[in-house]
């Protein structure tokens, strides 16, 4: 691959060793733009029939890209606003009743223990465990196992004997993380439910996402809140029903403009190739890990992930420090890490960057 | 005030009498120019600590705008992706039980029907009647009326007895065709729940909205799937709670570059002042009713709002005639109409258009 024309599509390199994709990722120059014309057309020509019928398209477009990074089909992609926003629509379609238990991890991201409280609070009873024990710990009231694909205080990957679980508990993963990260197989992970964002690795705007539904438990899922566009045909009237692929499950609406750019962030890594946008972070994530311990820091244990946390004796005075420098990473609410994304985008500059202001 | 010069911030209306706000309102070219530099800024400063605050702040200062226009309070109202995303949201939280009742009106738009069907399938029960009678239809087993508050296909008012029903049963109002049109002041109209679009009669993105929540009615809705901008301390894991305020029904997440120009296009109307945007819309949509009228033309009863409808003999074919001579209406499916929507940035030339190519 090419890393220099990649880079040079990110602005924000020019002037910041940017690290921050876990949060959300750069924006790059050529979704901006297409953003931009989507919007400029919008108002020269107005928004009727046309304007909703590219809108429509772009959302198929868009929703078979972000199924081909995770391996999946697009009747089973929803498009969502976030991550959290698809694991919500799981959690509260699954019919969970009081008494119920939810297994899930003890560092999860608010995303997901947002709608776990509201589970709680309904009766479901929630039960943590260490990310790396949580396929072990199922019991025979776990009607649901939820947890990090890969964890974001630590970059550990979930254990592969969650994919052996089979049927009768279904998972549901938080690839916040992990989609446009690192290579994402839906089947081979095993899961009913793989809830991923749309800003973060894949670079696109705020209010993007996706959720994959695995076709054994796309009818096991209530539909709560069908819109306009989770039914099939919304001029029926009250005879209206759910579209009976993962449509159902779309986010009620998401601005057209957003799409495009969403969609053009994902093109500039999909002409890149993902195998190669994959092995260029991951190897440069595991090469910044090896570099930081070697200056006697703890590093978090991780996977093979893009994520690398370590130890500051105050992670939000190294966090201030280094963004004096021109250096953004970000600390981990209630642990002693910061953490540094590390994307394809990212070269060698930036990683000396990091260490020297270190 | 000064009608050419907001006329001129519309840039579709440089070539097309565009009558379709009911649908998408006109993008006003400072909106595009705002989100456009949001976008930029994001793109050249990457999305860090800075990003999010600054996105929090345009978010609440949303909040604000949409409050205004309807008479609420900042803390009572909910920002939503679209008007059918707000009446979901109650509809799933008001904890509606098999055999209670829903009354509604039967030219609902599916935006409605779409969450009634819903909530049918799980044994509510959901009775018609004309939206006229649906004061006096309210029965002992009613638990909740949903109903237009401007008539998407007729442009008539819900009637105003509704505002008398009191606190033992709720109303519901779709202001999709209200909210940025006509005046409307929550409190008076006396609903516990008013949910209103933003890309319409606001002229912002697709995928911005609003529910505003009467404070009576704010504890006994359910927060069924809170994401990280419900809770009010996300950092507090399993014991998050959501915010005690109207930001609990928060959509997940919306585009910042699309909040941006959402508050933008509101901006360029407030600042003219509603009474007189409202004032000029009506009074337009008035004028085209008596002249279609004049023309023999059926038009739809109608109330004092910004639609005006009419039967035409094939209404697709008069959508599409109208099209081709640069005249933008829209037909409505099951009824003999077609609809043009009249806004404050329309002007005697595009009613002269719309009846010259009739």
């Amino acid at each position: 691959m090419n890393a220099a024309a990649l880079r040079a599509q990110y602005a924000v390199l020019d002037s910041t060793a940017y690290l921050n994709a876990g949060t959300c990722g750069p924006l790059p120059a050529a979704a901006l733009r297409a953003g931009a014309v989507a919007g400029q057309a919008a108002s020269e020509h107005g928004r009727g029939t046309e304007y909703f019928e590219e809108m429509l398209w772009v959302r198929e477009r868009l929703r078979a890209a972000y199924a081909g990074v995770i391996g999946g089909r697009s009747e089973e992609v929803a498009l969502t606003t976030s991550t959290s926003d698809g694991m919500a629509r799981v959690l509260s379609g699954l019919g969970l009743r009081r008494g119920d238990e939810v297994l899930t991890a003890d560092d999860e991201h608010p995303g997901l223990y947002g709608p776990l409280s509201a589970a709680r609070a309904f009766g479901i009873d929630v039960r943590t465990v260490p990310l790396a024990e949580i396929a072990d710990a199922v019991s025979p009231r776990t009607r649901l196992v939820a947890c990090s694909h890969v964890s974001w205080t630590s970059g550990a990957l979930a254990p592969a004997a969650l994919a052996s679980l089979g049927e009768d508990v279904p998972v549901l993963l938080d690839g916040a993380q992990s989609a446009g990260a690192i290579p994402v197989d839906v089947t081979a992970l095993g899961c009913a439910f793989y809830a991923g964002a749309g800003q973060k690795w894949l670079c696109g705007p705020v209010g993007t996402g996706l959720l994959w539904i695995a076709p054994s438990w796309r009818e096991r899922l209530a539909v709560i809140t069908p819109a306009y566009l989770n039914l099939s045909e919304p001029g029926t009237g009250l005879d209206a029903e759910p579209w009976p692929d993962a449509r159902a499950f779309d986010a009620p609406a998401i601005p057209y403009e957003a799409m495009v750019a969403a969609l053009t962030a994902h093109d500039v890594l999909a002409v890149v190739g993902w195998s190669a946008v994959h092995a260029r972070a991951t190897g440069m994530a595991a090469a910044l890990a090896e570099r930081l311990r070697s200056t006697g820091r703890a590093v978090a244990p991780r996977g093979d992930s893009t994520l690398v946390s370590w130890e500051e004796p105050d992670p939000n005075a190294a966090v201030a420090r280094l963004a004096r420098e021109g250096v953004t990473i970000r600390s981990l609410p209630q642990t002693p890490y910061v953490r540094a994304s590390v994307g394809a985008w990212n070269d060698e500059s930036d990683l000396e960057r990091l260490l020297e202001a270190l």
